[in-house]
């Protein structure tokens, strides 16, 4: 429908500010392609509910069939043990600084680490499930695939710790989001099992990130994935011609406060949208406007761009968009980035009306 | 001092996850600056609280000299009626979907509200003092400051409407975040005079943006500033030349989680620094280390720069920095913006210890 009809839809929704809203529908595209796929491969899907941070929409990916997830802090992991997960594994390399508090979460629940060097393994107490960390060409954090003698110097550090269980090898191949993520999966698949192989084969390995998990990839070999991103996907995903729009799955209404021959300014900023960008010769933008259809969210207008963002505002150039959009209406933005957006707020707006909160950090 | 003894002053603090600090030191003198300022000129300082958010801070900058301040969303508006302030400007374009609400406030406290159209101050109701918002260049919002009529058709509509009182013209010359800001401040004195010219004489004139209220501006002709960013300052700031380094008074503490022969990495990522960027020849970057000195925050180490951020992560490109600096230390980061990170976070810890509640939206 279009951009009108699409702002008479939000206001019947009773949006008055920014509001975070979120397909279901959509999302539940998303939940069972990931959940047949892996139930397909016989690979263990613990999604990273860092993207959603909401107790509501992990209970959808229950009902998907997920028993586990993956969390990206101590805070998170807690909040998820408090709404009934039992089994957690956190990735963000340990910060010593809280390894008691890890103890403590971990008589409580089945959780998961990760480290990357045997002094930080040594440090840990409590019973804890330990992954080392591997780089597969990402370079941001990880034993690097060839590092032979320090993977397993890391796992002996942690098999002769009492309280400790090896788990296996993780990785996060971020690099995904700006190559091909198809040849940085198989590339990927293939230097995780080199470096099992270089302790003796024995463990698991654990692989995530949406793009690569996306198309068809080959699970063989494989024993768990955890991407995050696939529950909402985003403009990025859709850029890089990782998904197809119709699989972007929250967005955020923002009200019109000014309209003007080259552009609308609306309520919508940095402290909504985040900051993420994505660039091309037509220079950068914040995010796309979306349409609603009948059943809910509808195709993008890839021609509309927020091409600015401060604080509290929204610029979205175009000329002529003044006669279809006023202040009082209201449109609807395609994040970038949906998990930086999500983080943003309080809590999602189904389409239905409901609220579901998501951790707030303290 | 020192990275190492850095992080042993953070460690003393009790930091064991990302942590927003705040030096008050610090804050003082950059409330003390602009508050004698204003008082020399005969300016009402009326502070744009969307940088800290914070009723302690606003208190402070009360105890200053502050009688008054700016705020950007009905919600922050609301949340400072509710600790005390009784005359607020609420400085984003009034969004007709909350006119009751707004009257609602007005009934409360001193409101004022900000407009661009004639329709839209038509359809304000509720005793509200209501600004034009005047465009002097910054292309963002507002009326054209040479728009002679439209300027006086929207003054019009407002003294015609009997709840509303017309308070003048106002207007923020964000450009000058990204030009010589004393020119722009210049241009933009000269360009208000000239709208209130339009219209008579009989009114006042607001102007806000920290750059241009560095330096020493000549405020003559000037009823109000409404400066927020110089509480805190940040590397935007020190960058464009428009105050010192000694100047940035807030700061995320960020527990370091890798150290590998090229960077370390920290667990501070874009949901706490926000990822706002700066960017020259060597590429874009997102915080720069600080160090402590005896008093508090000491000076920048400009050649530590976080190179890069995900949701959780940052990373701080530098060969041998692993020397210093390992898994259970802590280091400071200087924000790009300190808007948008002081945003992340739910609260400020101060050098004291004491802890600073700040709004989170719902």
């Amino acid at each position: 429908m279009s951009l009108r009809e699409t702002s008479r839809r939000l206001a019947a929704l009773g949006i008055v500010r920014p509001t975070l809203l979120v397909d279901r529908r959509r999302v539940q595209a998303n939940l069972d392609l990931f959940a047949g796929r892996a139930r397909a491969a016989g690979v263990r899907l613990r999604p990273h509910v860092k993207t959603h941070q909401s107790p509501a929409i992990a209970a959808w990916q229950r009902d998907a069939g997920a028993r586990a997830i993956t969390v990206s802090s101590l805070e998170m992991a807690s909040y998820f043990a408090d709404h009934g997960w039992d089994d957690v594994t956190l990735a963000l390399l340990v910060n010593p600084r809280e390894c008691d508090a890890l103890a403590a979460l971990a008589r409580r629940i089945s959780l998961g680490v990760i480290v990357d060097r045997p002094a930080v393994a040594q440090a840990l107490a409590g019973p804890l499930r330990v992954w080392i960390e591997v780089d597969v060409g990402h370079g941001r954090t990880g034993i690097p695939w060839q590092a032979r003698d320090l993977l397993r110097a890391t796992r002996d550090a942690v098999e002769s710790a009492p309280d400790l269980a090896f788990a296996g090898f993780l990785t996060h191949a971020g690099q995904s989001y700006t190559g091909d993520a198809a040849a940085v999966f198989a590339a990927t698949r293939e230097r995780m099992c080199q470096a099992r192989e270089a302790v003796g084969g024995a463990c698991e390995i654990s692989v995530g990130d949406t793009p690569g998990c996306f198309g068809e990839p080959d699970w063989r070999g494989l024993d768990e994935v955890r991407p995050g991103n696939y529950v909402f996907c985003d403009l990025m995903q859709v850029q890089a011609g990782v998904c197809g729009e119709d699989r972007v799955a929250c967005a955020v209404a923002c009200p019109v406060v000014a309209s003007y021959a080259d552009r609308v300014v609306v309520h919508g900023g940095a402290v909504h949208l985040a900051k993420e960008r994505l660039e091309d010769a037509r220079g950068a933008w914040y995010g796309e406007l979306l349409t609603m259809d009948d059943a809910g969210f509808g195709p993008l207008r890839r021609d509309r761009r927020v091409t600015g963002l401060s604080q509290e505002h929204g610029v979205i150039a175009g000329e002529g968009l003044y006669r279809q959009l006023a202040p009082g209406d209201v449109v609807l933005v395609a994040p970038v980035h949906s998990c930086l957006t999500c983080e943003q707020f309080a809590s999602y707006r189904t389409l239905d009306g409901e609220t579901l909160p998501r951790l707030r950090r303290v």
